[in-house]
């Protein structure tokens, strides 16, 4: 019962499924997806996100084990991020809804516009 | 460049990306994808959600197109909440990533652990 688990409050899949979909979780993963980041590149890449949100999100990831956190032992310190095996088939499926929802904005948009209409003809 | 668009902050997909992955959104399209359920019904099957959040997310659902709700003119009133079209091709996209997650959730919590015994091991 694959449903069923994740119907249960309780269940730990439910922790991944917040990160995996967090605000900028689907984000993270769809830029990492394309190849390794330093941090302040995700940041300038991903619009509007603070640094402290990257960070938990990059914390979040890859304590999941979908983000490998690589620190080069040089001066300055020069620290990259990367998708796991595991985070590159968690960054296809995230990255699959978010093409379905960037082809079919149109139709929630004329949804949304239609149910403006409808309302205010009621009022 | 559908990937450039949900980059964006100013992008409205990047709101019904959020309403779709949401805490609750992604419950509530797996459940309705089975067949249409009552509000009751809902707030049963979906452990932990409360009145307020189950209706908040079915508004935002319904704003997007996703679902429909279905008032039964009788006493007492019924009122019955089912997918659009729209709707069950979203439910789908994101059932694929719940039962990725289902599924690949034993991969996750090894590398927790793991990252836990490295983290043991440095101290």
């Amino acid at each position: 019962m694959q449903r069923g688990q994740l119907l249960a409050a309780a269940c730990p899949s439910r922790e991944v499924l917040k990160h995996m979909t967090s605000r900028w979780g689907v984000l993270v993963l769809m830029v990492l997806e394309t190849r390794m980041h330093r941090f302040s590149e995700l940041r300038r890449t991903i619009g509007g996100v603070s640094e402290r949100m990257l960070a938990q999100t990059l914390q979040w990831l890859e304590s999941d084990g979908l983000v490998d956190r690589i620190a080069h032992d040089v001066v300055p310190p020069h620290v990259e991020y990367r998708l796991t095996p595991l985070g590159q088939e968690a960054a296809a499926k995230v990255r699959g809804l978010a093409d379905w929802i960037e082809i079919n904005l149109p139709r929630v948009l004329r949804a949304r516009a239609l149910r403006r209409d409808e309302y205010a003809a009621t009022r």
